[in-house]
């Protein structure tokens, strides 16, 4: 039987990767994933065959993934985060549609058994480490303008300033890209009050985390790199002090104010 | 030292729980949660004092995990999900800055250590037992209008239509509320095709999981429960079958029909 996982190993910590995760890699004889997430898990990734292609190359290595689990090799697709959040279970999916279609000449690729594996992504990891940004109803936007035209991009971003979602921006800025987030900020400025809370999370949960809670108005794209998680609260969340430590939370609703009290 | 753990344990498999939450309710020795959550963590939580409220008492859940942990009990708070996600975690924090403020009287909440470990949502379990439908930009909007009124709620499912996010609705009905969703679904119409694909996810993960893929225009809210994620595609989101299995995906981008390839 061709079997191939396809499992998001969350945002680095060790202790975040979710046992069922654990077991595929384990059951797998060739791991395919950038280097630096198998540095992460460990000892787990031992004695597998890795294959590992750069930064860039996702669509091959999706192909490269299929392939081998076609050839018979039990195989996981790894990336970090949710594997299905901005990340590479969409394009096995793509690959499979284009061989439906006969846009492929891969028909064995039609009897891998796939599995995809969800994660926890680095905005849930960001909203944890300052308490409870993600509260209320929120957005991702991918600020990468290669596949998606920039004026979808923009469109988007209103739509979230209309909407009031809480919004976690992913890929903010990239070597070659990095005028798009301050862009964005000042869409968002249009709808939501400049002392926004902003969340600033480099290499969440990881050895080198740095987590920084600024203001709308202060987000800044030098501040940002490709590894840092942006995500700007709604017009009601709120940055409290208690004595060393500081949260930042998103209510629940907006009646708070009226007294009223309730559940689902 | 007291100490509060705000977790959340993932869909309903064991083998999504992460390891680290996991440790913190063993390290716990009150756990404060809605019954059922507790019967599907298993032996993990044999031994420890359990604090159960019924659904509508959880503004007294998160006080009373507070008040525990305040009085030297170290306290896990559960939920199921991500308790950061439309859960419990936003509620300690709306009592910790109540207090803050003066308008709670227990100084002893803000010595309580509090660690929020973040878990799977359900429309991430969602789209990972379907495919990749969460591959490109999405949102999450709660239909419970006991909080929030349904102006704004209409107002925000106008704006997931102009722009084009993959839309969650997390409480799509309750006992008491059942036409909600159907107007979320007439609004979604107005924006995206009819044939949109639509997961209809009951009890992800769980042992009486049903996974339904329809079309947008096929969405009753009679068909859906408290126990339903419900997941809409956006207008590129496509529904492929392969023999006996189905799937669904959103592709990265909006430049895919024009062969351009890339990277973030």
């Amino acid at each position: 039987m061709s079997r191939l996982f396809v499992v998001g190993t969350g945002p680095g910590d060790i202790q975040l990767v979710a046992p069922k995760a654990r077991a595929a890699i384990q059951a797998s004889t060739d791991l395919v994933a950038y280097g630096l997430y198998l540095n992460l898990l460990g000892e787990v990734c031992d004695g597998k065959n890795h294959h590992d292609l750069p930064l860039g190359e996702e669509i091959n290595r999706a192909r490269l993934a299929l392939d081998l689990a076609a050839s018979g090799k039990t195989t996981a697709l790894i990336s970090s985060g949710d594997i299905g959040i901005y990340a590479m279970a969409t394009l096995v999916f793509e690959l499979l549609d284009q061989q439906l279609q006969g846009k492929e000449n891969h028909p064995e690729w039609l009897d891998v058994q796939i599995e995809v594996i969800p994660g926890i992504s680095a905005m849930q990891a960001g909203a944890s480490r300052v308490g409870a940004l993600l509260g209320h109803d929120f957005c991702t936007i991918s600020l990468s303008d290669l596949l998606t035209p920039w004026e979808t991009i923009e469109k988007r971003i209103h739509s979230a300033g209309t909407g009031d979602f809480v919004v976690s921006f992913y890929n903010p800025v990239s070597k070659k890209r990095d005028w798009q987030l301050n862009h964005a900020r000042d869409i968002l400025l249009q709808y939501r009050p400049a002392s926004t809370p902003v969340l600033l999370g480099r290499q969440l949960t990881r050895e080198d985390e740095s987590v920084r809670i600024i203001t709308l108005d202060q987000l800044d794209a030098k501040d940002v790199d490709m590894f840092t998680l942006v995500s700007v609260g709604n017009s009601e969340s709120r940055h409290i002090v208690n004595g060393s430590r500081e949260w930042v939370y998103t209510p629940r609703g907006y009646k708070k104010k009226l007294g009223v009290e309730g559940s689902v």
